[in-house]
């Protein structure tokens, strides 16, 4: 391609400053190094990890930045040594690598890869700790080594997935992170065996999808939870059997739960964020043997807490980063039961915008309503 | 017998009200009813739980009450129905029932029986929810379902283990609590594998059973922490191969052992009942794959708590009551592994007593060196 190994100069929403409206800028995008790969994103979705980097609150946010993380798109060129992808190829970049030689790769006991964690966390790449986005000289920090709300973005070779071609991209995108998240909680982490009694905390996407996770593994009860009782008719598409609002009673949620299954649920599920809500999920599930399952991400510094009671007599406490999916192992063969409509994909687009208007689809978040807004990167 | 379906009046100390001394009285015991069975105590041993319970911080803690729970002795007689054990059998009374009917024993997934739970814990007997025990008259509470610090003691027949006669009655007492407690932690909860590298918080009875279940699972690093510096010799012969004191350290001790540990450990336990060792305990495991199990009772009112980045990340938090095992099917057949050699059991005799100087086991169990107490109940 006439780009390869050239900068390119393109458009990226730039965060410059915490809880400041994103700005599209020109930016220029270093060619790959050694193990590294340069994408054209072309769909992007927006999900409440970005938001909670750029409102501030993380405390190991980096700006300015170019956030996004839940993105497909076509490879541009690759660096040396890379050989598993080549320019033309669909791939999902992935915000957890799988390198497949770290002791955490290697375990197969986890899908958090160790080898460029340091590096991504610090909005770099690994090879140099140098960034591959600047402004006008000034560099720009990675996101979760993805930086998907940019027209072209350089991630780690081990970060990428590659997939079927024929898979439409402005749906696979959502592959990248809520939508594995929530049925990898429910395969991976938790097993759900068939006939269990479920409880699922959040109707957002990942919620909705652990609901169509219990679904195909069998649950007979899914219960969903959430404050937004309009929720319920379209969780329902999604698996959900039964719907509770803790705003309808007086008494904790968890002894709601625990009166509507006979003594708790088998397994339960966090997916909003909210350590009260984790202390519920938990607290909710049987004696003896429930499983809950932390899968939404808390605000920094907040703590969980329980009564070692809870632990003692059975129920264990556990969570999940992207559901427990190894990225370029698993991403691919998500996709493929994708295209043998084995799982859910198009339900959870709700919104579509223009790159242009990515600041919109912040907004869009915060309604009940939307489950994701897909960004057109070069609409 | 000639006491079958008579009251038996015989020695039991009663703890009439909360932390003061026990009080050797004369106890009529009722005759077992349907499902009940009278056992002629010959040892029992001091645990920690009794001494909680006996120091009014329990807030579930009933007085008067007969107290005691790792025991071993002989069947007098039983009462209807009662077909799996008969008079002169000898047993192991368990605090834990397994009815093999309820929906704990059906699930295959815990030791909790449901049965008789919620009798046992009013400190009355399932069948008319009243007391076997009376002095002069007035009912005392049964605790735990055993009650043996009484020379006679009536227990339903669920909560029975029937052992090998040949054991000897006066070791295999422990194999009603802690020992099992231990080993259940690292086999059943834990599911040790070879190789691991395990952390024992806390080397009394139970974590030095853990210490010895890790061994024989394999364990490449067993490494045991504990305030008491001296506790370290001991130790070694139950597989504890590396000593840790927090106390040498400025550091948190959990920072201590991950750095030990290239990350941390696979398994860690908590045998304290301290609820900062139990994060400390969580948050020394590894990332991706570790796993605390707690198996200290900690004091009513206080709460575990830990950042949720701790599961999110790819801890698990669980806890374990009586190791998992399930007492009428697997307490023989501990006794059956002592009597083989494979498991200790005399090692952690340190002390015996006469039943009447029972107040003076107190005092040695919270000396350093005082692992079990046994007391000889008719001596």
């Amino acid at each position: 391609m006439a780009t390869q190994g050239q900068v390119i100069t393109c458009k990226a929403a730039v965060a410059w400053e915490p809880n400041k409206p994103l700005v599209i800028e020109d930016v220029q995008v270093a060619p790959p190094q050694a193990g590294e790969v340069r994408v054209k994103i072309l769909f992007s979705a927006l999900c409440h990890t970005d938001i909670y980097t750029w409102s501030g609150q993380d405390p190991e946010g980096l700006f300015p930045c170019i956030l996004g993380h839940e993105a497909a798109g076509i490879v541009e060129s690759v660096g040396e040594g890379v050989i598993e992808v080549q320019p033309g190829d669909h791939v999902i970049p992935c915000y957890l690598a799988e390198c497949r030689e770290c002791k955490f790769c290697k375990s197969g006991k986890t899908n958090l890869c160790g080898k460029i964690r340091e590096a991504t966390g610090a909005g770099v790449m690994f090879g140099d700790r140098k960034s591959r986005f600047s402004v006008n000289g000034k560099p720009i920090y990675h996101f979760m080594g993805t930086s998907t709300f940019s027209q072209y973005s350089v991630v780690h070779d081990v970060s990428i997935a590659k997939v079927d071609p024929k898979a439409p991209l402005e749906k696979i995108c959502l592959l990248g992170c809520g939508v594995p998240t929530g049925l990898g909680a429910v395969w991976n982490a938790a097993k759900v065996e068939p006939g269990s009694v479920v409880a699922i905390f959040g109707l957002g996407t990942v919620g909705l999808a652990a609901s169509e996770g219990a679904k195909a593994a069998g649950a007979s009860r899914i219960i969903g939870i959430d404050i937004d009782s309009k929720k319920y008719e379209r969780a329902k598409t999604f698996g959900v059997t039964e719907f509770v609002n803790p705003k309808d009673y007086e008494k904790p949620i968890q002894q709601v739960i625990i009166e509507l299954t006979d003594g708790g649920v088998d397994y339960s599920f966090e997916c909003i964020g909210n350590v009260s809500v984790m202390r519920a999920a938990l607290e909710c599930c049987h004696k003896g043997w429930g499983t809950s399952v932390i899968v939404g991400v808390a605000p920094a510094g907040k703590e969980i807490s329980t009564r070692p009671f809870q632990l003692v007599t059975g129920r264990v406490w556990k969570g999940t980063a992207f559901g427990g999916f190894k990225t370029r192992t698993q991403v691919p063969w998500l996709v493929e039961k994708y295209m043998k409509k084995e799982i859910k994909v198009d339900e959870y687009v709700t919104h579509s915008l223009p790159f242009g208007e990515i600041n919109n689809s912040f907004d869009l978040m915060h309604e009940g309503n939307c489950l994701r807004c897909v960004l057109d990167m070069h609409a």
